[in-house]
């Protein structure tokens, strides 16, 4: 498929259209940015949420009800489901993808695994990427699910519109949120398996937690915390009429273009640093790299001095 | 305190000058490189160790416990306690600083928390720094502890020659530990709080994913699996013995040097990045961001454009 093909195809939301695409800007290669290009005309249509939280929260079913529920309002879903790959078992597990079995036979739902590492400019950049495919091909959402640890949820959330962390009842995962970061990402908590005990409790920690937030305005948000069970499905209801309300607070305030812009500007970011990379990790470069690692571990000379006189290089040759 | 005066009372292990110097690596101001330079005959003494996993697995504990089997052997030992600040709590938690509060009275420890975000170079960059400035002033172990989530546990993984993946009984623990690629990055692995049910069972299904890995030769090192209760002090002469069975595995195949070698490979590209990322976005390029931000939100152009013409700027410049 050619970069026009593919482009007239996405508009009808062909299936092997948004697979090649999402392929294409997954490799980074030549032609991720003509196509990225191309589809920037038909983008702004799909709302992006992030679903987040630490392994074993239940996030996985969590993503299957939201999708089954949007599906039964007439919404279209693309799920991305972000995986820092594993050299050691090969890929993205094939549970995750096992779980989705039920919705990825339906026409409106697009269920895509990521792997992450080694990726130029991150995760992010590749994720970015690859809802605005999503968005170009005409999804009303684009659900970002990561699979557990890492960088990745921080990355996540700077992708997303609404970010979703799901926590389950036991207690000290709210503590555990607030030290891993996930406070800060959080535009709503999900106490999941909130039939296990303490889920009472659980709510009560996370908004004692919150109240000590200091508000700067107004017109601030604060975020919700809302209980669910999703194996049961229950409590997906509120968790999309909680989207919904954030999503009319950032429409309502501007915040959305913030938002927007602000993940654009670490796009370009991120874009910059890879693209430098290449530029200056020559073969010379690299094999200067390699000449020299000797004389650090031999400690008479250091990283710091070897990174200076390459940068000096690089000035004087460019 | 000048350069030359922190070099002098580093190598009596005074604590000031230890602090000092720490902080100056930490802030990556213009110190900072002369005095790496200035250390880097004085290294090569201490051992590395990471000690990472999920949170609440107990490693704070178990550092500490170490830190005293460690004493009481005579050797010292300099902490690295190292956390993705959190700007909603405004630093480290507390609350592992108090659990080290014992052996912190201890003249031949010296416990450092360090916050990692928005680092230039990543966390690791700094962390090895810091444990170059350990290592100077003499100390015979650097213990890098992570505090939970986050891609610091991978980062801090480089910068040790000997890392610890420290999980609960708990099923599933060892699952997640493969999906958030633990599994890689672990030198042996400790069930800690193994008095709880299910030690042995986690013991087993850790043996069991272990197995399948592939093994390429002769002298491949096998990650061992051992149960502690940190909390009691039971288990930690057997994670000294790994420790040293592990290094000494290390010194005969050579791989320690392979290690350090990639250490500073690593410590280079972040240097070098960081430097180029300080030379590309003077204000101008990034006032140029800023103005053409409306045109991508518009989806007028995308980021990838922007992107390549400010590179393309930048090589003409140079």
């Amino acid at each position: 498929m050619t970069i026009p093909e593919i482009t007239s195809l996405l508009a009808k939301r062909d299936r092997r259209a948004v697979a090649r695409a999402i392929t294409i800007v997954e490799n980074q290669g030549p032609d991720s940015g003509p196509l990225l290009h191309t589809l920037a005309p038909k983008l702004g249509n799909a709302y992006r949420i992030g679903i987040t939280g630490p392994p074993g929260a239940g996030k996985s079913t969590l993503t299957a009800e939201l999708t089954k529920l949007l599906r039964s309002k007439g919404k279209t879903v693309g799920i991305l489901a972000v995986d820092p790959t594993s050299p050691f078992t090969g890929g993205a597990l094939l549970g995750d993808r096992i779980r989705m079995g039920e919705i990825a036979m339906d026409e409106g739902v697009y269920v895509r695994s990521m792997a992450t590492r080694g990726s130029l400019g991150g995760l992010s950049a590749k994720a970015k990427d690859a809802a605005d495919v999503l968005d170009a091909a005409g999804f009303d959402f684009v659900l970002f699910e990561t699979v557990g640890v890492g960088q990745s949820e921080l990355d996540i959330a700077s992708a997303a519109d609404t970010t979703i962390v799901v926590l389950v009842p036991e207690s000290g995962d709210a503590v555990q949120a607030m030290k891993s970061g996930l406070m800060e990402i959080a535009d709503f908590f999900v106490v999941n398996k909130s039939d296990r005990e303490g889920a009472d409790n659980a709510v009560r920690a996370l908004k004692t937690i919150l109240s000590f937030r200091v508000t700067h305005a107004a017109e601030e948000w604060i975020p919700p915390v809302i209980k669910t069970t999703a194996s049961k499905n229950i409590g997906m209801e509120d968790v999309l009429r909680e989207i919904e309300s954030h999503r009319q607070h950032l429409e309502s305030t501007g915040q959305i273009l913030t938002r927007r812009k602000e993940r654009e500007r670490e796009r370009v970011h991120e874009l910059v640093e890879a693209m430098l990379r290449i530029d200056f990790w020559t073969p010379e470069r690299a094999a200067k790299l390699e000449s020299e690692l000797e004389k650090i571990t031999a400690h008479e000379k250091t990283s710091f001095d070897l990174a200076n006189e390459l940068i000096a290089e690089f000035g004087k040759k460019g």
